[in-house]
C-alpha cells in the first residue's frame, strides 16, 4: 500500500428539500454575496431556481446571475464568471446545475483570485494558490464534482478539454437532494452511469498496486450503479435508488478509492476528452465507446484484475466474458459502444489520436499512449 | 435513505515514516506548544517517542507531557491532563497511542476550553461548544478514533464507562504508520479486529433502512479485516495487510457507513461498556462475548439482513450458520465468546445488566434494552 493524504473537506447535506437551505448554508458560512451559476435554464421551468432566490433573500445574500453553461462547459463562460466576480466583489461561487456547472464555478473559482488567464492552470503554466469558496446544488449525478476539486473546461479555440485540481477548489457544501435528479433523461442516466463505472475502474485496471480493499470499494460502488440505474430505467421517481446513485457517485470519485493505490492513470478519461472535444459528444456517451476498446486492448497487462472483475461483477469465469458482459451493459441501458454509434466517422480516428495523445503528454504518460497505440485502441471501437 | 450530513475535516497523513513529520504538521497547522500525550511507556522503548521529541524540536514546538493513560481509559488522567492544559497554555493536543490515548485527547480538549466538570459532556448535562485542536500519532487501529469526534472514557467512580461525539473532537491531522503497529500482540490484533466487525455490524443488524450500498461497504471492510487479520496472525510483519488493516478499521467509524442509513443504534457496545467497566476486559474481548449472544437474540428480528451477512461474508445460506461462522472465527483467532473464557463470573450477569441498561437510558434505547433483557441476552454467552 502506498502512502497517501486523504483529506475532503467538503460538507455534503443529502437529502430532501436541502435545496430550501442553501441560503442559510451560505450565511453560515458568512458569505454575503454570491454568483449564481446554472445551465440552460431548466431550474427555471422545474422550479428549483425559485426555491434558490427564495433561501438567498431570506438570508439577504446578494447574488449576480450567470447562466449559459452548457455540457463540456466552456472556457468563454468561464471566463465570463471570472470577470463578473471581479467587477461585483463577489465572495463565493454558487454552481446550480450538474458536473458541468459544478466545474465551472471551481474554474471561476480559481480564476477571479489570479491576475493572469485562468487557462495557465489546465496547462501546468501555473499553480493554484487560492480560490474563491465554492458552493454547489446539484441537479445530476455523475463527476462527482460536488466533493472533489477536479474541474474539466473545454477550450473552444484550441480543442482541448484539459482539468485542473486542487483542494481549494472541493466545495465547501454542497447540496444533493436525489429528487431533483429525477426529471434526469434516461439516455443522460445512461451516460452518468457510464462515467461513474469509468472513475472506477481507471485505476482498478491500471495501478501497479490496487489493495483488495479499494478493489472490493470499487466493486461495491460498481454493483450499486448498475443495480440502482436499472431499477430508476424502469422508475425515475424510485426516491431510494436515485439516492444510492447519488452517493455511490460522489464515492468513486471523492479520493476514497485511489487512497493507497500505486500508479495508475486514467487513460480512458483521455482518450474520450478528445472525442467530446472534437464531437461534443456526451462525456458519458464517448466513454461506454472508449471502454470496451481500451479494455480488450489492455486486457493482457493485468489479467488478473480482470479475471476479478468477471468474476466479482458479472460472476463470470474469463476477462473476455466480464468485457464482453460490461459492454452489452453499455448497449442494454442505451449508451453508444461504437464509434459509429456515436456518429463519429472512422476516417477521423487520426485527429482523435493526436488530440488525445497531446492530453497524455500534459498527464506524463504520452509515452505509453502514442498518437499510434491510441488509434490501435480506436480501432477496436 | 434517510438524509443526513457529511462532513469529516481530519486529514489522514498515512504511510511509512510519516511520524517524523509531526512536528511539520503542527508547524503548518500554527501551534507552537502541545500536551503531548501517551500510554505506558512502550513508545519509548520502541523508539518512537524519540522519533516525535526530535520532530517536535526540530519544528520548535513545545510540549509538556502526560503518561499513563491505560486501555478503557480513565477519567482521572483526563482531568490531569485538563489542568496541565490550562495551566501551561496548551494549544493543542498530541496524542501518541491507540485509541484510548486518542480519546483522551479529545476528552481533555474539550475540557480545556470548558468552565465546569468535562464529565458533564458525557451525561448530556453540557455541549461542547469549542475544543482544542487534537492531532494523532497511532499506534494501534481499531476505535477509528482516528477519523472520527468520539471519545469514550471511564469513570471509575461511577464505574461508568460513557462517551461523547462532536466534530469538533475530529483530530485535525492524525498519522498512520502501519509499521508502527507491527508490534501489536496477537491477542490485541484478535480484540482490534473484534472490534471493527463490531462498528460495522451494529447499524447494518439493527437500522430501520440500511441501503444496498452502505451494506456493500460494510461487507467489503470486514472482509478486508478477516483477511489481513488472518495474514497478520502468521505474519506481523505484514505492511499491506496492516495497511489496509488500518484503513479499513478508519473507514469502519467515520461517518461513511451511517450516512443514509435510518434508526439504528450501537446495542454491542452498550452491553460491553458494562462489561469492561466492571472487569476491566479488552473492549474487543468483551465485544467477542456479547456479539455472538446478541446476533442469537436478535436475529428473528432482521432475518433478511442476517441471511445476507451469512452469504456475502461466509457463503453460507442461513442466518444461524452466519452466526455461527462469525463465533468461530473469534475462538480461533483468540478472542472469548464466553463470559466464562473471559473471566466473568455467572452469577454477576444482574450487575452488569443494571450497568447496561444506565448506558442504554443515556443512548434513548432503555426501552429496547430493559435490565430484563440485557440478562436474557448475556445468558445466551
Amino acid at each position: 500500500m502506498n502512502n497517501f493524504t486523504y483529506y475532503n473537506p467538503t460538507t455534503i447535506e443529502f437529502g430532501k428539500e436541502k435545496e430550501n437551505k442553501i441560503g442559510d448554508y451560505l450565511e453560515q458560512s458568512g458569505i454575503k454575496k454570491v454568483l449564481l451559476l446554472y445551465g440552460g435554464g431548466s431550474i427555471k421551468k422545474n422550479g428549483l431556481y425559485e426555491k434558490i432566490i427564495i433561501s438567498l433573500n431570506k438570508n439577504n445574500i446578494e447574488y449576480v446571475e450567470l447562466s449559459g453553461v452548457v455540457s463540456n462547459p466552456l472556457l468563454a463562460k468561464v471566463n465570463e464568471g471570472i470577470t463578473l466576480a471581479k467587477d461585483n466583489d463577489i465572495e463565493a461561487i454558487l454552481g446550480v446545475g450538474g458536473g458541468s456547472v459544478a466545474d465551472s464555478a471551481k474554474a471561476i473559482a480559481a480564476g477571479a483570485m489570479y491576475n493572469g488567464d485562468v487557462w495557465d492552470f489546465f496547462i501546468n503554466k501555473a499553480k493554484i494558490i487560492e480560490a474563491l469558496p465554492v458552493f454547489t446544488v446539484m441537479t445530476l449525478s455523475a463527476t462527482a464534482s460536488e466533493m472533489n476539486g477536479n474541474a474539466v473546461v473545454m477550450n473552444e479555440d484550441t480543442k482541448q478539454k484539459y482539468s485542473i485540481a486542487s483542494v481549494l477548489l472541493n466545495p465547501k457544501i454542497s447540496v444533493i437532494n436525489p429528487e431533483l435528479m429525477a426529471t434526469v433523461s434516461k439516455e443522460y442516466l445512461a451516460y452518468s452511469a457510464v462515467d461513474i463505472i469509468s472513475h472506477c475502474i481507471e485505476l482498478y485496471f491500471t495501478a501497479s498496486s490496487h489493495p483488495h480493499f479499494n478493489s472490493r470499494i470499487v466493486e461495491a460502488i460498481i454493483k450499486t450503479v448498475m443495480e440502482t440505474t436499472e431499477i430508476l430505467l424502469d422508475d425515475p421517481n424510485d426516491y431510494d435508488a436515485r439516492a444510492e446513485f447519488a452517493w455511490a457517485a460522489i464515492q468513486a470519485l471523492n479520493g476514497l478509492t485511489p487512497a493507497g493505490t500505486e500508479g495508475g492513470n486514467f487513460p480512458n478519461h483521455m482518450i474520450e476528452h478528445a472525442l467530446s472535444a472534437i464531437y461534443n459528444v456526451p462525456h458519458g456517451a464517448g466513454l461506454s465507446v472508449v471502454i470496451p476498446a481500451w479494455m480488450k486492448w489492455y486486457e493482457a497487462q493485468n489479467s488478473i484484475q480482470f479475471k476479478r472483475f468477471a468474476k466479482e461483477i458479472f460472476n463470470e469465469e474469463g476477462s473476455a466474458q466480464g468485457i464482453e458482459k460490461l459492454e452489452s451493459w453499455f448497449v442494454k441501458i442505451g449508451s453508444p459502444t461504437t464509434l459509429k454509434a456515436a456518429n463519429i466517422p472512422r476516417e477521423n480516428i487520426e485527429e482523435l489520436a493526436i488530440n488525445a495523445n497531446s492530453l497524455a503528454i500534459i498527464w506524463g504518460i504520452g509515452k505509453i499512449y502514442s498518437k499510434d497505440t491510441i488509434v490501435e485502441i480506436l480501432e477496436k471501437a
